[in-house]
């Protein structure tokens, strides 16, 4: 799913930020945003020259000396918080396009229903940098949508720790991005008139992004029963008062496209959703993914994505990462050419298990993986030439990303549908340009060619 | 319906200019193609500068001062095919896109049906100037898709009658548009398994046109009644021989994207249905328009543009031009961007009044005001320059093209979803380059500003 996003927006303020910077000045002190860097080697990034890793609790890190220069300050606010944006990863489990699954998916073939973690190796630190809400709260890109003093109050609930998540995702991720590229997101806030809002980050034309965005949602209100039926993922019957749900939504979804093509688009989507039944019973569960379109096959990048997820699933459960690999596959599927958007990665919906606490630590692990996933395949393409052709053929993969998006894409097909959608957020998924040649082929044999076979015959990466 | 095109296709041909006509040689001598010029002049395109008009029956035709002299040889073949392309005008009622219809229709609010023309001009000449079809397909892109001997058996059925308009309409308009490019169309043949085929002509990159697509395409076999009931826009029951009714789909159209941003994109598209019951009793019914998508408003072309479909209407109702023009600013509307596509033109569907005869000749009409409605606009703007910002605006509106493209168009969304489709002949509408800006809105008082404002209220042009 491209994008989350809906409904009315009352407003639409462009944050730039310095004026974030101010806005949130009463909620702690600026200056030394308390990140610190992270230089412990591990040899399973070595393919990565100039990227290292090291792991402390169950988040993976990394700085990469390809930029340390420009952050060689370090305790400067802007440096720190951009590469420690990627490092520090207190962030974010992250959920978004939930309503995606309301548009008839067909779920007949959803991953393995799974009991029970085998083994947690997650330590009480991770649970415990959290720290508290207002101080983290200042390393967003925006205030929450929800206001401080009430995710304050409600601070065990897990619509807090969700939002909370979903912020810090969008704030690390954005924060790694504007470091690599030296550009600056806009950041608009919008309010849904029905009950939340969003916050929309778009970097337009940078350096080395042609177009990024990152999108948070947070919406409620109250379902029927019957949207409400439609919405569940496997169709349970919910009953409401008076035939009337609460419900909770939230989500953060996020496209890059960079402008080099040896740098691949990548794709993710974190979501919760959650529901009360009369008796006061709460519905919940997560969904999300991240997964990589490459112009060009390069079998480390694909090797390093692949198994940087299937790490973080492996903590968590041993079919996580096969079962929701296929799903992946299956998902991100342009029927009508035959093809897969991109090398795929994970996707999964409807989980709600083994219990909500563990469910959530995978969506953790998932969202934190979103970095380094990503950010080490750009640093080591940031400086790759390339020919005018390549360029094209990158152009002719836009357009495929494009046919993918408004035509199959669950979550954008609900949200254009959706009357008071916030359209822009909706399509900020579309690349910033795109190319239809007609009847293009890759000559046989050609890098192109070989692309085509990998999105035709999805392959294990791992 | 940005297309017509289905199913699978067994073979795919690039057929040359040079090999079609060696192709047809057979059926006619070479040399001089037999089509003469005409330069009386009509006052009523006196708003193109260069673009002179004449009547001849009932076909509109036109020459252009501008391009005179490329086709000053005239008996050249390829100069007088080109321009008597346009001006001569044999050509074509067209028909296709007809399988849009299935995809659930709302027919609510359908034009008017009307009982009979007022008054109809046409003289005998009309029908004679047709002559025979070895004769006339002498000028076609590619020899038709039925046999020509078929064909001349089945001279005075509607089928053939159909399938010589779509050839010709494809023919004239290829023609005018390579005329006035220099550039040369590929052009493709399709078969298609069930029974049928197409042929698609697309010229890309050219000096003019970005991407230009001029598709046939004449499809036959069995529907079931169930299926039929769907394709049948009233939704009226056939019953078939064993639950089979035999079905014969035919259409033109086309999708023109100029580079100058100062010449509109144009897009029109006629068909025709046929299916026969169990007592032999044959359905039918036409469809189709033709409308405008400039990238800045130009109240002169507007004008041009929609008074020459008028007047094509009015010559067969009086209510044709009226209802088919709201019918269209009702089909070509993005909704989620609450504007529509272009300025609109006429759309119909369902047309099966007053009598079979009468309805193919307004379908006829139609599609020989193709040229003069469009060609004249080309002309006029032909030499214009632009800026890079106007550039740039078509390219945006471009990106809201390929939008309703993929998440409206009726006969796109069948034919994706439709096993075995000729994929690169549906997608041919789509622009050869587009670009998504995130929130980018107009200046107040811009130019572009005025084009929103007429695609958010649709006026009236005559």
């Amino acid at each position: 799913m491209a994008s989350i996003v809906f409904f009315s927006v009352k407003k639409t303020a462009q944050t730039s930020r310095r004026c974030l910077s101010s806005h949130l000045k009463g909620l702690a002190n600026s200056g030394d945003s308390g990140w610190s860097f992270c230089a412990t080697h591990n040899p399973s990034a070595s393919l990565f020259p100039g990227a290292r890793w090291c792991s402390r609790g169950t988040g993976a890190r990394f700085m990469s000396h390809g930029t340390a220069g420009r952050s060689a300050a370090g305790r400067t606010r802007r440096g720190a918080l951009a590469l420690s944006g990627a490092a520090a990863v207190t962030a974010a489990a992250a959920v978004a396009g939930f309503l995606a699954n309301t548009d008839h998916f067909q779920r007949a073939e959803m991953a393995t229903r799974v009991p029970r973690a085998d083994e947690n190796k997650r330590t009480a630190a991770a649970e415990e940098e959290e720290g508290d809400i207002a101080e983290r709260c200042r390393g967003f890109m925006s205030p929450p949508v929800t206001d401080i003093s009430v995710l304050q109050k409600r601070k065990e609930e897990m619509s807090t720790k969700m939002e909370m998540l979903i912020m810090e995702t969008q704030a690390d991720f954005c924060k790694a991005l504007e470091e690599v590229d030296g550009g600056t997101f806009r950041v608009d806030r919008w309010d849904r008139k029905e009950g939340g809002g969003g916050i929309s980050c778009v970097m337009q034309d940078g350096k080395v992004f042609e177009k990024a965005g990152v999108n948070v949602s947070v919406v409620f209100g109250n379902l029927t029963e019957e949207a409400a039926k439609q919405m569940r993922s496997r169709g349970k019957v919910l009953k409401g008062k008076d035939g009337k749900l609460p419900f909770c939504a939230m989500g953060v979804s996020s496209v890059i496209h960079p402008k080099n093509p040896h740098i691949p688009t990548v794709h993710f989507n974190y979501r919760y959703f959650e529901i009360e039944e009369e008796d006061g019973t709460k519905q919940w569960w997560f969904g999300g993914g991240t997964d990589l379109t490459p112009v060009y096959i390069n079998k480390e990048d694909g090797l390093h994505f692949h198994k940087t997820l299937k790490e973080a699933c492996d903590k968590h459960h041993p079919q996580y990462y096969p079962d929701f690999k296929k799903w992946c596959d299956r998902y991100f599927y342009i029927r009508h050419r035959g093809e897969t958007r991109g090398i795929g990665g994970i996707f999964f919906d409807d989980l709600d298990s083994p219990n909500q606490k563990e469910a959530f630590d995978f969506v953790k692990s998932c969202a934190r993986t979103v970095v380094p996933c990503y950010l080490p395949i750009v640093h080591k393409h940031l400086n790759d030439s390339f020919t005018a052709e390549e360029k094209n053929w990158q152009q002719i993969r836009r357009g495929r990303y494009v046919e993918f998006n408004l035509v199959y894409d669950r979550g954008v097909k609900f949200g254009l549908a959706t009357p008071g959608s916030r359209i822009e957020s909706i399509l900020m998924s579309l690349p910033l340009t795109a190319t239809w040649e007609y009847m293009h082929e890759p000559a046989k044999g050609s890098r192109e060619a070989d692309m085509m076979e990998a999105l035709r015959n999805p392959k294990e990466w791992v």
